[in-house]
């Protein structure tokens, strides 16, 4: 008894020391879904899987996001319809929902209005709201599914891009040894994966980059002690504010699942984590890493790679007799 | 127990009465997996999802044959590197373990030499065997599951393709409508379906339709009764054989499934069943079908829809800092 009640003791102290030191890092764990319309998730699945919302027939939400690619394309810019070279970076669709904005330059309030951008955009999809519309109203099983999720007869694209969101907010990645390590399981981390850690702490890099997505949360310059030497023509939140401040400054993107979603940065320009680590050192921080320093910052970065969403790839319903057809060569 | 040997009977004769049936059909029912190597199809279901195996990093074998859409892309012809136009329309890849070679001109002698065509062809994935295998060799969660499953310290090629060919074996669709009527549930048919069954047999069809793929055993001329107006180049299997009487010759398609595999014929001019089973009809049979004949047998057709392949969507081991760069827009 006495035993179990010293074990119950030391189980309760080391609680509390995991949760004070938890509530002292500017990390916190992904937390699983908590809430979820899973028929409307599932609903959206099929869709950001569907290449008819392209003019093309060919390229689908996923074709850029790949989920089985750690939500990216892992181009230094994406292919669009015609093979267009687009004139930014994807960003990861991998716990998008708990970024303060989306796009790299945050015009799009929310994961519903970024759904609505690439289908429209000529440089993407190249296709309309419109016939996007029509291509699914021809589908029975999809206007029946619409019925059944959203209640109407007619399937709007609000309905469409919200059926998407709610299915991406189910691509969180929780479980990832830095956040066993923050919860409590002190064997999660390496020597040097939490040397790299401390460096991330003090060198300044947690000051942008915190939070559960560690990153995602604010707008910040890129190149704040040194100018950062951009090929692409990319202004970032000036485009969208009109604020001559905001030039170059930039969504932080999220370092979870960073070891996945290479190349680095809005223009793609940074091929490997070493590289995106040693310029943000300097741009940012006006420090330069070492090479152990480097390395010991990005073995720590490798241990925010977390579960990969796991899903069965959606079978989509056929097309039909009434179904526009698709229209890659014009 | 009189009941229950009297139901025992009828179960019998039952069964009897169905084998029979069963025998005389044309068709038989697709058979589920028998033997299969599981290590070498999951690492063959990722090489499958690989986009990496492209020059672009963005074309993988799904990308023409989504599993997602009956193994197909649905398009007219394939859309390749650079957004070229292919020749020809891609085939389903479900079932194709019963075809009986590969490509519509039956190059390939099976999955795994049709697996290598793809990737070199400069028209689609523009990539070199040579350049896929240096990609593969820097991604050491590649380098083990081939250690793994070949027990060989190199990549070669030929286990690439080994390995997909072994993910497609599993890419057959069993428990159509048709097979459970084939294997003895009398209800599982409609009469307009069954009508439209027994014109497919009257007329002539299942002459080169038959089989458990319900085609893909033989090739047979496109136009036999009256010349097919090709707008494509494809000559089929005489590019193979070199024989001016192969000229126009290409594989039977398999109809399993062909509810989801629009548009139809090689060079994919057919965008409906309808239309397709029309110009079947009067070029292969000399038989025009009344609008009710054909709305039979397109009812039938439907009926070949079988299980779609259910799994997860693989996750790929990230590139390394050792990896080639893929070059989409070179």
């Amino acid at each position: 008894m006495k035993n179990a009640l010293s074990g119950a003791a030391t189980l309760l102290a080391a609680l509390t020391l995991s949760t004070t030191a938890f509530a002292k890092e500017p990390i916190q764990p992904i937390a699983p879904v908590q809430q979820l319309n899973l028929a409307q998730s599932e609903l959206g699945k099929k869709l950001y899987f569907d290449p008819r919302l392209s003019k093309s027939g060919f390229i689908s939400c996923n074709s850029c996001h790949n989920l089985s690619m750690g939500g990216t394309d892992n181009l230094k810019t994406s292919i669009g319809h015609n093979w267009q070279q687009g004139p930014i970076n994807a960003p990861t669709v991998l716990n998008s929902s708990l970024n303060i904005a989306q796009f790299w330059d945050g015009r799009a309030a929310d994961l519903q209005e970024q759904a609505g951008g690439p289908i429209a955009n000529p440089g993407e999809m190249a296709f309309t709201h419109s016939l996007a519309i029509d291509v699914l109203e021809s589908i029975p099983q999809y206007v029946t599914e619409f019925q059944q999720v959203f209640g109407t007869d007619q399937i709007k694209i609000e309905q469409v891009t919200e059926a998407i969101a709610e299915f991406e907010k189910t691509l969180v990645t929780p479980n990832s040894r830095f956040d066993q390590w923050l919860l409590g399981d002190k064997n999660a981390l390496s020597a040097d994966e939490l040397s790299g850690y401390q460096l991330f702490k003090d060198s300044g890099c947690a000051a942008c980059h915190n939070g559960e997505a560690v990153g995602g949360n604010s707008f910040q310059k890129m190149g704040v002690v040194e100018a950062y030497q951009a090929k692409s023509p990319a202004e970032g939140l000036s485009a969208v504010t009109g604020k001559d401040s905001d030039r170059f400054k930039f969504k932080v993107p999220t370092l979870r699942n960073v070891e996945m979603t290479y190349p680095y940065f809005h223009d793609g320009e940074a091929e490997t984590l070493a590289e995106a680590v040693d310029v943000m050192g300097r741009l940012q921080l006006g420090r330069k890493f070492s090479p152990t320093e480097n390395d010991q910052i990005v073995a720590f970065l490798k241990t925010l790679t977390g579960d990969q969403p796991q899903f069965q790839l959606p079978i989509l319903p056929p097309s039909t007799d009434q179904t526009p057809q698709p229209k890659p060569f014009e």
